[in-house]
């Protein structure tokens, strides 16, 4: 084997080894959680904000949950290649009397295969009538998503 | 219509006006909160979007936090006297090499004197190297803000 | 002004200056939170465990709560004088079938006046069915406490 | 005894075995996270309470956490399956310069297979210096740990 083609192959392994960390995160397309729940994020803009559409899995409880928006924004990946990213969603319920809003912040992963995951917690607030009935409104949990393909 | 009758008109109008349940709350305008951070909100869109700025208070340890922009949104409020309401900040830091976000979560609740007070709770997340890292990202509290007049 | 009066001024004005710093916080005796909820905690033991009770206040919504045992710990008060503390309360509830949990995570601060203040973030924890119910089991919140004198 | 009584007896002591609903969760013994942590615990003692060690694992980026030790309670098994725990470490780190402690709070769960999963929220707190700087001293997350046969 000549010496031009050994450099072309040490070239590609090269390639190989450091896309991982060139692959940058974005947001955009269909994510599933580890609760079994689904998301669809939209085209980001160029400030980095986004759209989308929450649906509840197949483990919800509440089969009064529709499919809700969400909007939110990620950090400009132009630098990063793993953003923070955080979002709202306003829950659509069908008995439409308590009103409840979720909050997910969380970081995008590029894993060594290229593989991206969504690490997020979430706050979860239900309307309350007044302050003193404040502090038992918000839940908190954790979120992992994976890219549906 | 004698004057004690007009009198009682008159006050039984300024009643109706007055009525705490009457008063909605509308996240316009400036803030400051129990830890002596303030913030300025801007005029709420159709779809209750809002943005605005966030700036450290004097018990801000750390003096190169700048004045960060914020952006949010907060329930219709067509229907709703106390909405929920979230909103986002990009921490911009003099010395840039780490990328911080909060997201508030919280409620606008109307006393019963007609004072607005928010109460939030807020997650905090600095930006980790990879998912073997992502467990101390994330930090939490709470902030109680009130009207600056 | 004579020698040993002098000495007496600069006396006082050291004892004014160090006296905050040497006081140290011991959870032991009565608090009442900022939601109105009050507690006794007990005399510690020599490893820093104490026990007491907890009892919530006039604005619970939930009459149902009766007095409940908490056990908790603080941290060796011999070299510090604002230890963190940590407790749990399991609710005592008159309709026992739901089971309910708090633990309690924060520090204790002697201000300059030498006046005691507890700042502590909470979860609170419902029983749930399953793994795919545990996302909704957890709430959070803070609580500031000060000594019933 | 006949061979289809035989049969029947040893049908009836698998459905014993195997009924989820009979498998009792006991916290003794141990454990893994899934950020590779490990933990110890003791035999439970008659109220509940328990003691044991929780070591770092591999993927902590800070070699000088030691074997802490950590207490805690769960409550009656005597009538649930699935019971709720929470038990505080205290860490022991090599610099001593700052102390951190950490609560957990969770349930565990028996599956379908009988074997125990334990779902908890975890609150890890830092020392301030005063209330002022109290704001950044808590951190959130999760864990799973699963038994080590």
């Amino acid at each position: 084997m000549g010496s031009s083609a050994l450099t072309l192959v040490l070239a590609l392994a090269l390639v190989a080894c450091v896309t991982p960390a060139e692959r940058k995160c974005l947001l955009s397309g269909s994510w599933r959680s580890d609760s079994g729940c689904r998301m669809v994020v939209s085209v980001l803009s160029k400030d980095g904000s986004f759209s989308g559409s929450y649906l509840p899995g197949p483990v919800a409880d509440n089969s009064e949950i529709l499919t809700s928006p969400l909007k939110g924004s990620q950090q400009d990946t132009g630098q990063i290649s793993q953003p923070i990213f955080s979002f709202t969603v306003h829950w659509q319920l069908q008995d439409s009397d308590t009103a409840q809003t979720t909050v997910f912040l969380g970081q995008c992963y590029v894993g060594t295969n290229g593989e991206e995951t969504l690490h997020a917690l979430w706050l979860l607030r239900e309307a309350a009538d007044n302050p003193a009935e404040d502090w038992k409104a918000t839940r908190i949990g954790t979120s992992v998503f994976t890219r549906i393909k």
